[in-house]
């Protein structure tokens, strides 16, 4: 085979061709020299602050200067479209899709509205337009403390900062509509120095240091959990000032948290058919992840709802917090190699398990209110309807537990069936007796039961007067809620943005 | 520095030490090459047959010439100290750990006497001791047919291809007591000539002919499976020949199989105490686990009860089935990577809760039994009757299912507690009408429960006379069984041992 020198000797245009390949692939490796420069001054740019946030900056938008990838996958919690994928509907009405609800939480303002929860996003929004705060103009309070505010707005914080913890939460909620106006975000988790996270709220902090631990001592993983846990957790509002405690003192299972609530005699409303003494579970996240699979094998809540992205060559954590089965890819797949299709059918799988023992629950829960009130009606007395009362306080306790929390049924499935179990066989017992009482004071059995086949229908059967709610409310969105929004408007003008 | 040349040149002794040093590594390659050798000959000399095992064989030993390994593993079901190490107790005698279960099974053999169960080896030497096959002597029958041979010894192919599957079944126990003498083994899921797995029991095969299915599609992988559910199923005797089925036409979750038993009126016995038309589940160890996680990953029975071992440079499945709990590392860690000890306690955990609910379930169960037998007593026709008497049996039928198989509440703890939570559902409807009818026919309620705190006192509240039983089984053992060991013995030493 000829050498490439007597090649060019004899046919002198290759030499040209190998010089002009040589020419081309230099400028291609020029180029892409350029490129990864120019990625790494993007990652510098990016880093580099814009503004100065202060301590208690509540604004999201003034944080979103300076990280803007972050706060951009934040505004994405607007989107409500993947509800409507799945659930054929843009805002589940909880109520009309199981009207048995109105009856549970009769005489209580849950049985006014409750729908599916959405993104943060609307935290603000939603606390006004809802029909549970009521609608405060003039003289007429809302029926919620300020107390209520306290999970809604990294406005909170601030306010608490200035006011004080206990008095923050004292009076009732209308008083600081003006001061509590952007929704949940930067400042609730984040300092804003450091960018570390933080706890802001003071009832977990607290609720650590009556089990004797130092919330401080988190690691940055558990950190990733704790953050989540200052508001998607159990808590009632305690004593006079409705100072916002976790009943966490025994520990966080619904047994545990149950017996704290007896112990301390507290309860939430008198139920205005049966007369028991309800409990009304918040939203015990928290408590039923950490009996769950994932969190003993060390996941946290952002694993899963904020896992990492990339974009433009840059990781970050996904702000956009949602259901890790709208970002299968992202969240569920970093471990599990199974597909999407497998994966989202076995949590739908763990879900209807769970859900067929809530319906049997919620049934007995129906009749064992309503056939309590024809044992009063019928004369029974204090002493005989003690043990009812209490068996059916603890079994709509345990299904509240279970079905109040934002995907409980796939954080921890077993241990929702178990509780919702033990939830039955409570009101079973309760209606046993009742089964005793009602023969004993000659009611027919079965108790005829109203006719709840639609929301309106059990709503006017509780005597609640939807008309007249509402149009309150919307009177009160009309006329009350812009000169709150005109007032913080007047105040965050004042502050400015402290841009550099 | 010196080369070696002119260092052996000045020192001679250097010389004589490299010479030394390379014929002692020379030496050692040697060792090494004939140790690779000598393995490789030892697998081909184990894989050479020294018997012919003709398509029939019965005996595990003459298998075990062939396959000494997989044979010497299968031995060591014998070994039950595992049993001991964690319940610390060799052999638990399950009516005495829980007597509710007297009450449950009440008039039916296994409230006689029912053990934890222990290995294949023991199969034959178990149901001739246990108390529920009776003591069939001279005139006095078996309460069982020979159907319950069917998943005791590899004996049973070989007789039903002399007889006949229908012929096998029919007739009392004892009249193939001296032809089914080999325990669980081989033949039962090995082809002689090809070592293929193969199912040799026909109710597998009719149950999936009359769902479509041909078993014979089924891949290697299923078949690790498969094999297990020849046995390890729900099944019942059909009709006056007690023809084994499995009643798997509905599915095989428990509804689907009650409404199964429930279209063909099937009943297993008739509660004394109740009078209800009861079902009793035999092991639905299948059915269970083709509900959870693992058999939903492609995971086999064999995977995880027989798993791969390795010894002599030789990879071979374990023979030694077995709860994985005693072989975590072989077993559990080939895909978890978590130490023992979380293992065993995620395994623990998920049982306890079934676990709560499972007795919850049986309290209801026994107090439901009772409280029929008092309205019985009391009055109440059988139009009353009736539903709650359907409540109770679907309720036993539900705890039954999720309750007797072994492992149930680790292979899929949800479906168990989803099945027990809706047997919970059912038994307490019953129980409501009971508390009607009871105050209907003036007995005073709660009804007195009695005392059942030990197996002996429930068994003697049932009325079973225990001394006759025991003594009639000592005489069976003693006078009947050795027949039928010289029987047998004769019999194979006729045929022999075709050792080549």
């Amino acid at each position: 085979m000829k050498s490439i020198r007597t090649l060019i000797k004899e046919k002198p245009w290759v030499g040209w061709l190998l010089f002009v390949a040589t020419v081309i692939v230099v400028f291609l490796l020029g180029l892409l020299a350029s490129e990864i420069t120019e990625r790494r001054a993007e990652a510098v740019y990016v880093n580099k602050p814009k503004v100065e946030i202060s301590d208690y900056e509540p604004r999201n938008e003034v944080w979103g200067a300076n990280y803007p990838k972050q706060f951009q996958s934040y505004m994405k919690t607007r989107d409500t479209s993947f509800r409507s994928k799945y659930n054929g509907s843009a805002f589940i009405d909880e109520l009309e899709e199981d009207p048995r609800l109105v009856i549970l939480w009769a005489g209580y303002g849950f049985s006014k509205e409750y729908n599916q929860g959405r993104g943060h996003y609307y935290a603000i929004k939603d606390i006004r337009e809802i029909l549970r705060t009521g609608a405060p103009i003039g003289e007429r309070e809302s029926p919620m403390p300020n107390t209520c505010w306290t999970c809604k707005s990294p406005d909170v914080p601030r306010v608490m900062n200035e006011v004080g913890v206990a008095e923050f939460y004292k009076g009732s909620w209308e008083e600081r509509g003006h001061q509590i106006v952007n929704p949940i975000g930067c400042a609730d988790c984040h300092n804003p120095e450091t960018m570390n996270l933080r706890i802001t709220r003071p009832a977990l902090i607290e609720a650590f240091q009556r089990q004797g631990k130092d919330v401080k001592n988190a690691s940055h993983q558990e950190m990733r959990t704790l953050v989540c846990a200052q508001c998607h957790v159990e808590y009632y509002f305690k004593g006079e000032g409705k100072y916002l405690t976790f009943p966490w003192d025994n520990g966080t299972k619904p047994e545990e948290i149950e017996a704290y609530y007896d112990e301390t005699g507290f309860y939430d409303w008198i139920h205005p058919i049966s007369k028991a003494p309800m409990l009304k579970a918040q939203h015990p996240g928290y408590e039923v992840f950490t009996t769950g699979i994932h969190y003993d094998r060390g996941v946290s809540c952002a694993d899963c709802h904020m896992p990492y992205h990339s974009e433009g060559g840059q990781k970050f954590t996904n702000h956009h917090m949602q259901s890790p089965l709208n970002n299968i890819s992202e969240s569920c797949q970093v471990c599990h190699r199974q597909s999407e299709e497998k994966l989202l059918q076995n949590v739908y799988n763990k879900q209807k398990s769970v859900r067929e023992t809530r319906f049997k629950l919620e049934d007995a829960l129906v009749k064992a209110h309503i056939e309590a009130g024809e044992a009063w009606d019928a004369g029974a007395t204090e002493k005989e309807m003690k043990p009812i009362l209490t068996a059916i306080r603890h079994a709509q306790w345990r299904w509240d537990y279970a079905a109040a929390g934002h995907g409980n049924s796939f954080h921890s499935a077993l241990e929702l069936s178990r509780t919702m179990a033990s939830g039955l066989d409570a009101v079973q017992e309760a209606r046993l007796l009742l089964a005793r009482i009602l023969t004993k004071y000659g009611v027919e059995q079965p108790v005829t039961m109203p006719d709840i086949s639609t929301k309106a229908k059990a709503q006017e059967y509780v005597g609640w007067n939807m008309e007249k709610l509402n149009r309150q409310k919307e009177k009160f969105l009309e006329e009350v809620v812009p000169q709150w929004v005109e007032k913080a408007a007047q105040r965050e003008k004042e502050w400015g943005v402290d841009r550099l």
